[in-house]
């Protein structure tokens, strides 16, 4: 086995953000599930667009905003997924890239038009999120490239994308690429409305694929069907591959769940929480940055928590800072 | 002359910003005179955009944002400028609409993609822009309503639109709607570079169709091809139709020239200043608003400068908080 020469490849939605401020009662009126990602059709998300406010455009998409994460801390990374040949996908593309992501998949040519997430953002900085997914679903198999999957020390997958099934096929090929070139395999519960929609599957891909999971508090409840994450922390533990879990819970920082210890870990200070999009993906972003560069588990949490601060410190779900900046002299 | 129905009715240029942090050196790799605004082709927006790092999109354009400002104080206002069908005009129309301006242009079917702005923020806040017009530069005078321009109180022009002929034509029919109607004409000189192009015609628009004039330093020199600002006051003051000219000065507040008073006003305090772009649009708001509530001339000063305050707190040209909320109880 040679050494990997990236640190992280992700696959997932290739998706643009649609940002824009709401009130509480505004998410009532239009029937949105507070802190929550609902996927819509193409006529949903224009009704809900026409009821939005002014908005701002930024690249997103969850494993995307956690392979410019790693990027922005200096690490080497790349991105597989779809956007459309229209302008929002070229504004994807562009964004990525400038961060240094390499990203290859090839636009469609065809069919609906790049992903769009509308973000409504509360004056508590809480992020309710409803996707269009539009190209990003058109995701196939052949579009995994298995030589930069068996260059990367890390293939991340995030569990929103587990839901057409030639994206599924598209994951499970990156998954067997990963495992046949000795890497490892990082996947995100994303959301607990996804969890729910897909616990068996989940289940199984963390009996038999991944070695280091990512969940909130309420995904991995759910995951398990228990009412305490104390519950769902034994139920984890030591689980077939996924050797170490992390479990993020906001203000009140994280668990790194191994099959021996349970490490806590506070959230980095931040002044003003503005939009707490991306949240979890820079924690991500932060934690594999750590696992490449050698850090002990306690350092990737630190990292992780840094970025994690960082991006909901203002609106949109990329750092605008470089996070190598947040790095100390001692490697963090 | 009835009542006007409308406050402001701007016709400008229709334009998505797409703004990106970028270090004092890029400017000078990029060949860009910093402060300034440049127009550019479509090879060469394709080149800067390769050129700049990872973006965020809002919706621009110089007088489209001072209409989005005066509906966010309360105003009623419409605005007059070209999109194509695609999805950044889209986002354009969306977002103007969402603040509460009327937009009824037709958007372009053919020809050019709707306008970008490439905005480069330098850590000193300082914008400098280079804006590909494409659709924007398709209004013609059949677009300008004249039942719109005759009902609101303030036809506000932008100089940057002076400059295809189509446009020149289109501004002219606006101009002599409002005077038709005996409503008022504002308009704005833009940037030095576009009163370097237009000298002779924005000093005959003065003379003999402009009411209220917007200028800052650096343009109201331009014009009179002066050194000092007291030249280029005492050349302006009194001068023409144009019997308030309000000249802005940045962090040093702004002065209103009238013909037998030049009135100081100070800028409002910030706490930091992030991003300027939009600070001189804002200040046309709110001063136009205050207008058009029937404010003394420095109490419109004060509503300009806090809507201007507002803008460069932030990055992005467009109010992110109601400006309603600024004025005071006592109408600010």
């Amino acid at each position: 086995m040679t050494a990997p020469t990236l640190d992280v490849v992700a696959v997932g939605s290739a998706i643009v953000d649609v940002i824009a401020a709401a009130a509480e009662a505004d998410l009532d009126e239009l029937g949105l599930v507070k802190g929550t990602m609902a996927l819509i059709d193409a006529a949903r998300a224009d009704e809900l667009y026409a009821g939005m406010g002014p908005a701002i455009e930024a690249s997103g998409g969850s494993a995307a905003n956690t392979v410019a994460g790693v990027a922005s801390f200096g690490g080497s990374a790349a991105f597989i997924g779809r956007v459309r040949d229209d302008q929002l996908g070229q504004v994807f593309a562009h964004d990525i890239r400038a961060v240094g992501v390499a990203y290859e998949t090839a636009p469609a040519t065809t069919g609906p038009a790049t992903a769009r997430c509308l973000v409504f953002v509360t004056p508590d900085a809480q992020r309710t999120m409803t996707t269009y997914l539009g190209a990003a679903t058109g995701l196939e198999p052949a579009d995994i490239d298995t030589d930069v999957i068996g260059a990367a020390r890390f293939t991340y997958l995030e569990g929103y994308l587990w839901d057409p099934p030639e994206a599924i096929a598209a994951l499970r090929r990156a998954i067997a690429a990963a495992h046949d070139a000795g890497r490892l395999v990082a996947f995100t519960l994303s959301d607990p409305f996804c969890v729910d929609r897909h616990r068996k599957d989940f289940v199984q891909l963390i009996d038999e694929d991944v070695d280091v999971l990512f969940a909130n508090e309420a995904e991995i409840m759910s995951l398990f069907e228990v009412s305490s994450l104390t519950d769902a922390v034994e139920a984890v533990r030591g689980r077939g591959r996924a050797r170490t879990v992390v479990v993020t819970m906001g203000a009140l920082g994280s668990l790194v769940v191994t099959a021996d210890a349970t490490i806590e870990c506070p959230a980095a200070a931040v002044e003003r929480v503005v939009d707490t999009t991306g949240a979890g993906d820079l924690y991500a972003a932060g934690f594999l940055y750590g696992l490449s560069t050698g850090h002990e588990l306690d350092g990737c949490a630190r990292l992780a928590s840094l970025a994690a601060a960082e991006v909901i410190s203002h609106v949109g779900a990329r750092p605008l800072v470089p996070l190598s900046g947040l790095v100390g002299p001692a490697g963090g």
